[in-house]
């Protein structure tokens, strides 16, 4: 048996998310499918996180082992030969049989994207979420994010009807920008960024959508940290739709080093 | 009658360009279609440059003369409720009568997207050309590309069959760039933008497939120069895919200007 680390790229649209559901296409059902294709036999692929519906990866990370033997290049070439265009393998590398993605990840990093125009645009349909109106304020939204810092209890950001353990994460890294200016002098897109060593269930998006109170004028930036205190999750902005959010990256340490 | 400029983007994927065909989806027919929805009578819309199937736009220029009282906003926003939200009036605004779209036009900038990386990216599948390897030398493509500055004889790099008074036009800015690091280090996205007078059928994506040429090493960075003087179409390098072109902008100069 020859145990690999899978880097995944994926266009979410009209998939049912990373996890294999009754009915729907998963990235994780196609990846075992073509992996059973490929070894003759059923294949079980983890994930190092579970995307929803519509939500994309830039750097999704999942380990499954084969029994067939295969460098990681070829297993790369076979697969992207029998996956869709809208999910690649952008790497593949052996790693110790003990590699987990999920329990072996330190951190995430997660980015939301939002068109903020008043007309839409045909190129970020599903890959942003857009507000039409006002022009957020950015620098706000900015102050507003750096509240998450560090760890804390974020039951106020966490899907109702979860079940985890812990609502203590904590985030290393947060940041909100602006575009640069397109080419009619708009600004147009603006994105949240944040990594941080876990994240409860639509946490980013529930993030976003309280960020985007504050950046429409409705909250001051200091709402952010009373959201937090609050634990209560009917005190925050809505949860942000899945098509603006990427899972940008998993960072395994040295460990993820020393395993490719 | 009112006679407006419609400033648009649209994504080209799966439309057979800008102009009305037998068959299949166009933007000019799309529009034709709501404007005589909107004015209850039949519109005919004038574009500035005919892009082909598969071709994108951020601003493309057209014009259409309505026989209802209407503002610029309000048309906007009454277009991009009929349209699909593949094609979008980012603007409209009241013209002179006398304003051409086509003819009034001083200059145009197109982009072309060039996906250099092993894997495709699932983001980029219908907006770039996917050059899988070598890794291109951009150095060498922007080298290259400097030789079209200027004014000269472009018959080298138009499709065969067009039927054009002249081949002469004036490029007067062109530039190659490498995009900025990604999440792995890489710089996969290389961009040509070039902008110029007017353009051939099918320039810039010949003049595309040539400088390719150039970073791959086949050829020097002088052949462009050479291929130029030529004037002979067969010399210069393949025509690159539609999914890549993208029409930038419509410089109508202080006319353009005037008319808002």
């Amino acid at each position: 048996m020859s145990n690999f680390k899978l880097i995944l790229a994926y266009d979410g649209t009209g998939l049912v998310g990373w996890q294999r559901q009754a009915s729907g296409i998963s990235v994780q059902g196609l990846l075992e499918e073509s992996l059973a294709e490929l070894d003759g036999r059923p294949v079980t692929v983890i994930g190092a996180g579970r995307t929803d519906a519509g939500v994309h990866a830039l750097g999704q990370v999942a380990s499954a082992s084969l029994e067939r033997a295969i460098d990681g290049r070829s297993l790369a070439r076979a697969l992207n030969g029998r996956l869709p265009p809208a999910v690649r393998v952008i790497g593949a590398s052996p790693v110790p049989a003990a590699f987990h993605p999920r329990f072996d990840a330190r951190a995430k990093t997660y980015r939301y994207r939002i068109w903020n125009a008043d007309v839409a645009s045909p190129f970020e349909r599903a890959y942003a979420w857009h507000v039409a109106s006002p022009v957020l304020d950015v620098d706000a939204m900015a102050a507003a994010a750096r509240a998450v810092l560090g760890r804390h209890d974020f039951a106020a950001f966490q899907s109702t009807g979860t079940d985890t353990a812990t609502t203590e994460r904590e985030i290393v890294s947060c940041r909100v920008a602006g575009s640069s200016k397109d080419e009619r002098g708009d600004r147009p897109l603006i994105t949240f960024e944040v990594t941080g060593d876990g994240f409860l269930r639509h946490m980013v998006r529930a993030l976003t959508g309280t960020l985007v109170e504050v950046g429409r004028g409705r909250r001051p930036p200091a709402w952010m940290g009373e959201v937090l205190a609050s634990r209560n999750r009917a005190g925050a902005g809505a949860t942000a739709p899945a098509e603006g959010l990427f899972l940008v990256s998993v960072d395994y340490g040295d460990y993820g080093e020393a395993c490719g």
